[in-house]
């Protein structure tokens, strides 16, 4: 990267207080060498790394921010929140408002409960589906996120077989295996988890496909299991609603997360009336769970999901951005990889099976002012423009020449060779 | 209460859209018979009611506000970060600031890792133990409240055996419980969780005892286990330091939470230095665990815990409303168990098994302008003055005549009556 003296001292400062130097999944470990960790601002598409280097930022904080970073108009309500109170001894009315607004936007959601992390709201799902049933089995996709919690995290250290004695995965987009996995726990099963689309870190990435999520819901139906959709990741990147409601297909319960209050931290777990029962008998709770603040920035973010042409915009630019990288590459003799929603960037590259390529190309990209990832996949939001992307393939055209020229010498990733089998699962 | 017609109206909309109208401990459904539930506004040592009815607030959010709500000083922080990013693609540097200054201040503290909940930072800690150890076994006091995840949760609905296959309870206080519970799983010993003092909900409150601190600590050592205390409720109320730092016993990991940022959501695990590798190899994260609003806050409240005499003031204050109110329950014929640290009142009343009195006295004090609980721990902040408690005093009076008054005739408590086992533990 670009001079980064304030960066390193920080990692450096860090080293010594913090285990590793940094941990979870904004640790730069497994980034492209020199990558800096801290940044000391954020607007807009625009990231600043702690040097004051400026990056148009294709992570958009790993998803939360959806319509801008700072955006004014969520910002104004946050600051008049902020000045009536945020966390205090109960929730404010905008719980309440909050509540309906989801439930009149979700197909599927009848109610609505909130919390802070994205795994609170699949660890609550998992909860209520087992309180509603009385039955245990969970069946999870191989290779999916659901969190970092015992049950779920994909690093194991610390954790029991207990932890997921319960747990049963099957094959992604394989209605065999699902049928077979459900088949081999028949009377015990509570819950069948999914995703929008398949969104492994290090792998392709699919879309939604409306006959395997027909035949998810179909499987659920018959062994009166509970159909859980994971919003996290994608919400209100591919739909307006709940993406299965989207194609006509309605969870049971669906978990949501970051992009809830563009960037406010805020999580929920949304439900239909018959599992109403359950989701009141569970007990959860946090201490932050009840806090105004996130709560009136969720409000202003719905607002302006089912108001404004967002989504329309957002997928203009990711397309835009795609068929213009796809091109990009051809006329430099690579070929990418341009798997999912077009909102959701994962691009990988062609005859590239240890990532070196894709991680130099993102080196120099990043060195020139565009932050990417090289395995994860990256969020378009409501604040780039086209002007924004024909900004950002100017750095792209600068990172392919280069790839180009040292095609033969790239080397290896040294941040993948410790554990590159717990990395690429 | 007093008029409550906002408060009726949101609470019948809740009903529609949240799954027992409210969840988790911000629910007033346990709380004297026409508590509000919703909250327009707070400032200082005051809440507002949905209705514009005032409080002084003997809860303090549950903890979260340590120094006042809305702290000006606080607030100025939070306000400059915020326009400078909150919620990026990496942390802020202040991360490294926020964790330079808890290894300053907490004893035992070598490290810091942040998360949102104080069950995200205890479950780190059990993760983090046995990562380290090897081992299973967890070994918590009967009635301790750790959070709400499926293995520390009070009420099970939804989660299975196995969720606490290896969490085996010991007696509070009871140095030879914890004897016997360790001996019974030698040689596959994790952890012991222990707790600032007792602060169970619907029970006398204890102070640390010195010597069952130390003979806590000799167990650990003999089994070469790893000591969690849990300062998510307690922290820098009594010290501070880590409570048990404060008396000389260091644990090895410790979990905070609801203070770190007068109301920010922000929580932390700290540890020492030979559980630093085991806390690196766990993988846990969080979407919004790094954001860098809540550090601000954090690394300001911890300034004025360092350079002001506020512990100093909440403990004057505490101890002039615990003496007043003995004084005062005399004086009207009641006695009262007033236990644990005056900067966290717990208020039970003498001959009142089934809690009928406290209910009443806590009903009639709200109705006059005072939030208190019947059955949880209640937090003294550092906005509160002597004024504030005589204030407060006064509608305590008022409680204390009207229970004489109606001695006789006090009804139960119809909240407790459909779980009071659950209620009650």
């Amino acid at each position: 990267m670009r001079p980064t003296k304030r960066d390193g001292n920080l990692l450096e400062r860090a080293r010594a207080v913090i285990p590793g130097g940094m941990y979870g999944h904004q640790s730069t470990a497994r980034m492209p060498e020199g990558t800096p960790q801290f940044f000391g601002r954020s607007h807009g598409t625009r990231v600043w790394d702690a040097d004051g280097n400026c990056y148009i930022d294709m992570m958009s904080a790993y998803g939360p921010n959806l319509l801008g970073y700072g955006h004014a108009g969520i910002d104004a309500v946050i600051r008049e929140q902020m000045a009536l109170g945020d966390t205090m001894t109960g929730p404010g009315p905008v719980m309440v408002d909050l509540a309906e607004a989801l439930v009149g936007m979700i197909g599927h959601a009848d109610w609505a409960m909130f919390c802070k992390n994205g795994a609170d709201a699949t660890s609550m799902a998992m909860v209520t589906a087992r309180a509603h049933t009385g039955r245990r089995k969970v069946l999870i996709a191989k290779g999916a996120y659901h969190g970092a919690a015992p049950w779920n995290t994909p690093r194991p250290a610390g954790t029991l077989p207990e932890d997921r004695a319960h747990i049963v995965y099957f094959e992604y987009n394989d209605l065999q295996s699902l049928t077979d996995a459900a088949r081999a726990v028949q009377g015990d099963l509570a819950a069948v988890f999914a995703t929008p689309f398949r969104h492994d870190t290090f792998a392709d990435q699919s879309v939604l496909d409306p006959d395997y999520a027909r035949g998810v819901r179909a499987i659920c139906d018959a062994h009166d299991a509970v159909l859980v959709v994971d919003e996290v990741r994608a919400g209100f990147r591919l739909s307006r609603d709940c993406t299965w409601d989207s194609i006509g297909v309605q969870p049971d319960l669906s978990a949501w997360g970051k992009v809830l209050g563009n960037g406010q931290p805020i999580s929920a777990l949304l439900g239909k009336e018959h599992l109403r029962a359950a989701a009141s008998e569970i007990f959860v709770t946090g201490s932050f769970w009840f806090s105004a603040v996130p709560m009136v920035a969720a409000l202003e973010t719905l607002r302006l999901v089912r108001e404004t042409d967002y989504l329309e915009k957002l997928t203009e630019t990711g397309t835009y951005l795609r068929d213009a990288l796809a091109k990009q590459a051809q006329s430099h003799g690579f070929g990418l990889r341009q798997t999912g929603p077009a909102t959701m960037p994962m691009i990988l590259f062609e005859e590239d099976p240890d990532f070196r390529f894709g991680y130099h190309w993102c080196r120099i990209a990043m060195k020139n002012g565009l932050w990417l990832s090289p395995y994860h996949n990256m969020f378009i939001n409501g604040a780039m423009t086209l002007a924004d992307m024909d900004e950002a393939l100017e750095k792209t055209e600068i990172a392919f020449l280069d790839l180009k020229k040292n095609r033969a010498n790239v080397p290896p990733v040294a941040a993948l060779m410790p554990k590159a089998q717990l990395a690429i699962k």
